[in-house]
């Protein structure tokens, strides 16, 4: 089969693969019909993750399963089904308390030995592991460009929002909601902070476009340096700062902000993703009494409330792909999403 | 002032009464530009409910601030306010955990000496006893219409749905919902659960009317009798039921119909009035696990997140006003009322 | 191998069965080395069950696992090992919620073709399904007597107190408890509720040994019928009622009881049996808001706390066992129990 | 009246003050009977929390009500009371949620203009505004040792175990703790940890004395430098780390210690203070997937339930008390306090 891999820093490459085989009682193989780049992506192709050259990328997909294991229980051979971007065994520590995200033999998609050794879904066919878990039948009417968030962008929106399936937070109909950072993950934070009731979702971000979006999406849209976020927070909360503030960014500049708008007694989600140390304002932190949640989305717990939301059109991802291309331009595919030009790019093989 | 009056079964009438006057430091007067008639006015109206003749009755309003005692903070004389139909200490253990629906001293407008002897507020003026909790200003730009429901009827869907407010427990975006009894508490349960995110929600009832604004505010609509709501319920969750069921009629087939829609580990919300013994399939109950939530609302607990909700459009109770009348002219309007040709009547002074 | 198998009301015998076979892979084969005999037993003995005659009985047991399919990573060939009463695919809508007692696939050990068709435990060897969750090895030094406990009675007892572990509700240390019926689940209850740091618990039944033991548990022992258990109640916790009570019968007069002594908003848990209809008086439920949390434990849930409670000494059933006799002479052991004698009766193969 | 004042840093005296007078409807002047010096007074004494030369301090007593204003309902004259070290409207936004701790208008006593201007309660007289959410009756029996610890140490060890009172999130039965600092505060949530039903609290320090009284409360001590925290944590958590860490110290690298000895998504409880920029290693936090809970307790929320415990004996922090002196000593106090001679001084007038 054809894939997309990995060779080195801005080199990605199709390339021909054996067709990957059943493994485990538990496995599926899907032929992908569809296939998306996500910002995860961008870091292996700027070489800023440990990858192996030669390793398959990419982790989100929809596809039909063509194999399956014994133990394959909620999907069958023939059915069209989405996947989620990492797998969770469901027997250890973690899984049983429904940690899925914190999993002791989670693996990730196409992110080489370092997160399981598990080959992408930019390819014609992938291999599934856990399929019970980490796949689930599309349903009826559901676009390939829907389908394709479930398992990871939409996902991740909602764990921002919701916080953790394993210990739902959902916000309280009539909260108030800032969402720092619009990339696709920032806009579906955006669009279950208004699906879940929130009387003010103020979206954040530089790039004149994705405001434009979030604004069509129902929040008020505040331009991160022309415009004065604390003061717009401000002012639409009474004074008193958002309920819950998202950190859809990963940078420290965006986790300070977060803080500062945040009311006292107010929750901030992190969602953006940090690999090293930075300074906090703990003083500001403490003496609002903050409360933080923190880490990757637990995508296999949220997947079927996430599932239902899209299949009744709650939310509706559909507007973040800006662009289709077919697999076998994937290496143009990546430059384009480098240069920024796009919010979501969908591969079909 | 004038005021409405109950005499007898079926008899009431708009009468003279002295204006009130504060008597704790914490009291609040208010003149009344609006004032509903609700369900339980009519319980009042029919004699089920013991109250002296005589006795103001009435207890959703909005008005203007005439007077306030020292003790009053949070409203000014001048300003434009909506209350709660009830009252709270804010000391005791209950008012303390915010469960200011169970107050040890918690008072009811317009329901006699057994509800603690407070005159109602369909009348030109009403005395409010801890208005720092009972009343708010209303957001620029409200109506009457709209505010009158943050206090009772809306406060009381959004408690049908989202749990208590000292113990919330808000629906998961995705989940589904039923709501049988489409009532003014029944309607607004239904615009809240959509708000919250609901991927179905389900209406139940008989009358046409009240089917049709309810799939006018988003929801499914299926007829109690003439359709198979069970049937319904099953289709449009995958055969498994309802996360949350709603029981706002009040009636032991209510309950067990909100028992039998529920899935299993499901929740039931009893909003709808009890005050006798039923029978009750408890097999049923327990072999599914279910979780019951009942009671009255704790308006003023979750005034501040509906109050957010109506003022931004997140929710709007507005169609569910039928009628403008007169103050004077409450006793037809009762008897209208009574006919059940209205949903919701607003009555101004 | 020899088995307890049941044959009519009133008559159990040992026979002999052939050894059982790994079937799936996940299923385990564990050499049993001590079984419980539980109330549900009795049911089973009573005839009030249906279940096939010849069919094995029991669900509770310690042994070690002697054959495990390639599908399973949490216990071991050789691993001393305890279970769960039921099973629990892991796969389906409840158990992706982490609600396994609700798992669309759960079996119970030892009660027929209704319950799944499982052989029971009381016996020289088990077949155990899904044993990644219902297996989990035995603590360094924990007795047989003890570990009985983890997979049924002490997770019950656990569940009673602190909610389904899919949404867990602990106690709030300092809250105050009534444990209604001191059988083996009532006991346990009364241990979490102490180990929750529960200001009050108050335990209440007719027999005086149970009581006595609920006392040495750090109860107030109230006696049903010779004490006044509401006026107790109110002088314990200021007049208010319970944070929490606990019906640990199954019958409508200690459900009734349950929803007299909680406090307005407190919780009753409803961990004793029902099957059938019972009359409630939902004025009484109503009017103090009352949540209800009915049915099965889930165990599954539970099993990683309750083991390090049991493993740490923070709770300990041991107490409760009253007898010990061999497999062989089950047919007594049944006969003692039905006749109040026991507690809890440990049968060694 | 005698009361202690801050004059300088290091400087503190005895002088005579105006006996205080009600000034609100909700006031209460109390004779105080004990008083304590708290860590939070040792700032003060060192000069690092701005606040005017003759201000009287002290925030933690014990005494009689000696008069009450007409809106003071919860205590009476005459009553034997004790306090919680800040005040708390009970009508604002926070206040109205149960978010007691972040009350617009909350004061704090003896802490000078910056925290509300209000006389503090080492003196043999104080004035307590908003008497019915700040003061409560001394359950018959409790000593003034143990009445103090209340409504500032005792409820501060209980919020960092339990959560904001607004939101509880009582640990779960069977649960891991690791409390770093053992300070009043931290050896309080030693006690509340173990009362919870823990099954490991791990407490850390590098004071011999404290670390053996956290052993006698039940915990396993650990030495912060002479062994080795992190490997013992996972030792005792099957290698996991703990579900809740508590940094009890108010440093950078308690928090780093926190954020390491957690488990994978498992809860930091930040009850030290900080009032400045610190560096936090994010990646940690983040890839863990921590829960960060920070600031100030709720104890006017919190202070039903501790009381329910001291009363019944389920936390006792009687021990903690090592020094008795009289109010004419407090210059000789603070001194042996500063000199880290005392855990907990109790000051008589």
């Amino acid at each position: 089969m054809r894939a997309v891999t990995f060779q080195a820093a801005g080199d990605v490459r199709l390339e021909e693969r054996p067709d990957p085989e059943l493994q485990a009682a538990d496995d599926a193989v899907v032929r992908v019909e569809a296939t998306g780049i996500c910002g995860s992506d961008l870091h292996i192709y700027h070489g800023r993750v440990a990858i192996e050259p030669g390793f398959v990328i990419g982790h989100e997909y929809v596809g039909t399963v063509v194999a399956a294991g014994d133990g394959v229980t909620e999907v069958s051979v023939g059915d069209r089904v989405l996947g989620t971007y990492c797998t969770a065994c469901g027997a250890c520590f973690f899984c049983r308390r429904g940690e899925y995200h914190k999993c002791d033999g989670g693996r990730v998609f196409g992110h080489g030995a370092a997160l399981g050794s598990l080959q992408g879904a930019q390819a014609e066919m992938v291999l599934v592991p856990n399929a019970n878990l980490t796949l689930r039948r599309v349903p009826e009417g559901m676009s390939n460009d829907v389908a394709l968030f479930a398992g990871d962008v939409a996902g991740t929106g909602y764990h921002a929002i919701c916080g953790d399936a394993a210990r739902p937070e959902p916000l309280e109909p009539g909260a108030s909601v800032a969402v720092l950072g619009l990339g696709p993950v920032g806009l579906c934070a955006v669009q279950v902070a208004k699906a879940s009731g929130a009387s003010a979702v103020i979206a954040v971000d530089t790039v004149e476009d994705r405001l434009r979006m979030a604004e069509s999406f129902g929040a008020t849209a505040v331009h991160l340096t022309e415009d004065d976020p604390r003061a717009r927070v401000k002012e639409l909360t009474e004074g008193r700062g958002v309920d819950l503030s998202v950190d859809a960014v990963g940078h420290p500049d965006a986790l300070d902000l977060a803080c500062r708008v945040a009311r006292k007694a107010g929750t901030v989600s992190v969602i953006g993703v940090y690999a090293e140390r930075a300074e906090v304002h703990m003083g500001v932190v403490w003496i609002k009494a903050l409360r933080w949640r923190t880490g990757h989305a637990n995508v296999i717990g949220h997947l079927d409330r996430v599932l239902a939301m899209l299949s009744a059109g709650v939310i509706d991802p559909g507007p973040l792909v800006t662009h289709h291309m077919s697999l076998d331009e994937a290496p143009e595919a990546y430059a384009v999403y480098d240069r920024r030009e796009a919010l979501k790019i969908v591969l079909t093989p």
